[in-house]
């Protein structure tokens, strides 16, 4: 069995994964918990310690380094924004320490900025590093909340672009005139509808209200407003990168399913990639580029 | 003094106005409430004596007329869809009594379809009939929670368009990644910077996150977020409307002003109407054409 030389913490707004991270960049271990940085409560130090739990006794020697949006400024330590482009050797230059037992670290966010156009994103940087190879001259699709398409150039974060997509839809069904207390059934038709219907007008303002005046009118099965309004705000976002001929899609179960459907629909080739084992790799690497792990370990 | 020969009433999803309407089309009088159909609760005769209160003895003869939310299928009376194009004659020709000690009515809503694309309003169709012979060829825009525009022939409804803007502003504003416990105050800046952006990022999902990353990056004042969405709202909505030449604008205060600037920003030129006259208007001439008031009392 390969030696656990880290112990990797991804901490998000809404939950947290820690990784007892092989020295092959594999996880030799996983721990899934809500915690997140905003949804759970209580000192991060003993919040940190519950998570890892037996794993520091058992690698006591494995440093630790967090990345997500335990480094925000609301979070346990701020880990200022490395401004874009940004690869390894940036990143593993701005780690911050917290403080913990095994001074664990922190890995910063990156921002881009272009004209006055401003970008941010926390936790993501991670995962594009955990592409090593595979991250030249890629568009990287990261849907979520809020959804990132990241330009990767050797090996770097060039540039990247957020839809708040994920955010979006939560709200609208949730509350307001979209909302229905219908018990949603997901309809691949009613997606693909949302997709076209996100085509046809030039703003999803608009395109939303479509899942109200159709349900109104008796074009859109209430029970089927979920997957029109999943369509209509991934083919906005999709539309906004239509010049791209082949996407590589970092998702998994139903959202990565929903994102390729969409990208084949707007004939963007696509090849996926699962965010949790990029999540352990990419800790792995900028651990190594710190020098917090010896590369001659790997 | 002129007659008072209707008492009219708009009753929408949040307030209600009630009109003693004279012979010229004029409100002799004008009540308003907060009292919503979805937000005040009791039976809807109850509340609409309340709300017309001693009219009803002084002026005993003059009919009912409402219109609004009050008609839809969770109001009072559903009083279905008259497909467009609509005008007077359709209006009054689909009114639908309520059951009122003096036989009042209810004005029905307005559908359109186009393809897949549906489309419905509700009291905005006795606005625009307000706008009698202002009526003929005329793009009238009509801001608020859903933001119409209407295309107006020959002095009717001949079709529309809906932007979802006030609720998203709304929403984005009270909760999740944009919104912000600090006050705030109006900066035509910023406004005119969301303009920018909503004209620069071609979904404004991906520009609303900019209130966001710019915040973050120290580019928007946290005080000028919501003037900063608005312009991204409203600068998405006037984009899609850009091959107007010329707009009538149905609003009042201060989304008079914020309308007015981004369709100067966008060369359309602007005429302005205040949107309540509008409705005692519309209110009369649909009575008059339904026959409940004579008109050779106006």
């Amino acid at each position: 069995m390969n030696d656990v030389v880290l112990l990797g913490v991804d901490w998000g707004s809404s939950s947290v994964r820690a990784f007892a991270i092989a020295n092959d960049g594999a996880a030799a271990a996983v721990k899934r918990a809500d915690d997140g940085v905003f949804t759970g409560s209580g000192p991060f130090g003993a919040r940190l310690r519950g998570h890892l739990g037996d794993w520091l006794e058992r690698w006591p020697h494995a440093p630790v380094l967090l990345c997500g949006m335990v480094g925000s400024d609301r979070g346990w330590v701020h880990a200022p924004y490395v401004a874009a482009p940004a690869g390894l050797s940036e990143l593993a230059g701005a780690l911050v320490p917290a403080p913990f037992e095994c001074s664990a670290r922190i890995v910063p966010g990156v921002s881009f900025t272009s004209g006055e156009t401003c970008e941010v994103l926390r936790g993501e940087e991670t995962l594009l590093m955990g592409l090593g190879e595979r991250a030249s001259g890629t568009l990287v699709c990261l849907p979520g909340t809020h959804s990132k398409w990241a330009d990767l150039a050797d090996g770097r974060i060039a540039g990247f672009r957020t839809y708040m997509t994920g955010e979006l839809r939560a709200l609208l069904l949730s509350q307001g005139a979209l909302a229905t207390t219908i018990t949603q059934i997901d309809s691949h038709d009613a997606f693909l509808a949302g997709l076209a219907a996100a085509r046809e007008d030039a703003a999803p303002t608009r395109a939303l209200f479509q899942a109200r005046a159709r349900r109104l009118l008796g074009r859109l099965a209430p029970q089927h407003t979920a997957s029109f309004v999943s369509g209509i705000l991934i083919g906005a976002e999709i539309a906004c990168e239509a010049g791209a001929a082949a996407v590589l899609l970092a998702a998994r179960g139903d959202l990565a399913a929903a994102y390729s459907a969409a990208l084949r629909e707007a004939r963007i080739a696509v090849s996926a990639a699962d965010p949790e084992p990029l999540a352990a790799s990419g800790l792995l690497r900028i651990a190594v580029a710190a020098g917090l792990v010896r590369a001659d370990s790997m």
